[in-house]
């Protein structure tokens, strides 16, 4: 860990160039026909222009301000730095909803202390929405964002991208058990349900086979909010996996106790 | 059937001013946490204080501006009038996506002329985007819209608002097959998902248990792109129900085949 205290509101208004600029790579490709391609033969993984032009310009940006910080991003890998500081960055998160058209997609920011992330950002230019969460808080631009208590699962509102994440059966059937069981469940959210979680609109999301740049952004959005956001197993969500987020920390103990014994 | 032409730039003009309306209704009450009540006492059947104030204010420029033309509206029914042409209204469509923030609901508008819807407007105005359609086209603010060539399923990005809207079991089975016959299945669009077909990035909309409302805006929209929107009988998909919409005909009419035989 840093031996001095990190410069937040140094380091979040960097965060913010590397939204606008991974936005203005990123939008012009919104919405054409031919910005498609396959990243693997078998199964279906689009990647866009959009997605390596984002993170090539926020790589960039790093490179410049802070050369000795590494960077984890989901299109060019790993680049290890002199300092324990390490920019997680998912420049296109939802890319079926970026290809389908629909404002869900978000640019993803994170900066990883070497323990934990501490810093978080998810930007949605089409909407002009920028989340942002830090140990001092969340904010969706000025309005500061609290997670809604929801002490029954009964009550709650619960997302996740899909159905078809969970491949392995007895994670499946927990999570079917559980949608059966909650007040509503919504499917198509990606980042943006942990978000609309944080402002308070949704109780609960469950996902698997994440990976660490599709979540550590959205953590300290989540806790900064009041949530807690952690593995199925309690421990840390930093590594993606099978992940659950819940506004209510009473209600996100509960769903550890159902979600634990499907690992 | 009118026996003069329709007007149809000024009741476009119109429809633009009952969105706005709607829009203006709906707005304040999106990403507040109290406006949920039940509908029903058994499931969930959310609807806003946004929904019943947007319908509300249509009604009333509608009473003073064509008292001759007919309503039939989600929250408050069908009131006839002494013209053929009636007004077919859901405030919000997408309740689900509303209550939980995201900005995939729409407001939908359309005009009947007895036999048919002949114009149609989808209005978000979180994003500020309104679809319209005639028999003259399909736009997107000033964007012509037209829906891309798609001949084979496999090659089909398809869009349902939940895999749970499908609660007979044939029909449920033969979504599942296509759902994963298809390149890439997403759910949670709702009126937005046959916008993204409109606008050529979805290839097919399968869904079921619509109602006229849900779906009146949406087929001129669709058709005024060079889509194709049915019931899966092949019959107008006007009256709701079980309905596949696809950008491409000759998919559409593949579809049928394929659908027909489960109800």
């Amino acid at each position: 860990m840093p031996a001095t205290p990190l410069p937040l509101a140094e380091l979040r208004a960097f965060a913010e160039t590397l939204a606008q600029a991974a936005a203005d790579a990123a939008l012009p490709h919104f919405r054409t026909r031919h910005a498609v391609e396959n990243k693997l033969e078998h199964g279906f993984d689009p990647v866009t222009l959009a997605d390596q032009g984002a993170e090539q310009a926020m790589r960039e940006l790093i490179h410049a301000q802070y050369p000795e910080h590494g960077i984890f991003g989901e299109e060019y890998g790993q680049e290890p730095g002199t300092s324990p500081l390490t920019w997680v960055l998912d420049p296109i998160d939802g890319t079926r909803a970026f290809i389908t058209g629909l404002p869900l997609w978000g640019t993803l920011i994170a900066l990883n202390d070497g323990q934990a992330p501490v810093l978080g950002m998810m930007s949605q230019p089409f909407t002009g929405e920028r989340f942002v969460g830090t140990p001092e808080g969340a904010w969706l631009g000025e309005q500061r964002l609290r997670t809604r208590a929801c002490a029954r699962f009964e009550d709650a509102v619960l997302m996740s991208t899909s159905p078809q994440l969970f491949d392995i059966p007895s994670r499946k059937a927990v999570f079917e058990r559980l949608a059966g069981q909650a007040r509503m469940t919504r499917y198509g959210g990606d980042c943006y349900a942990y978000c609309m979680l944080a402002m308070g609109l949704v109780d609960v999301v469950i996902e698997d086979n994440l990976k660490p740049y599709d979540v550590q952004a959205l953590i300290p959005i989540i806790e900064g909010a009041g949530g807690r956001m952690t593995a199925w197993d309690g421990g840390t969500a930093q590594k993606g996996g099978a992940v659950v987020a819940a506004g209510d920390p009473a209600l996100h103990a509960w769903l550890l106790t159902q979600l634990r014994p499907a690992l």
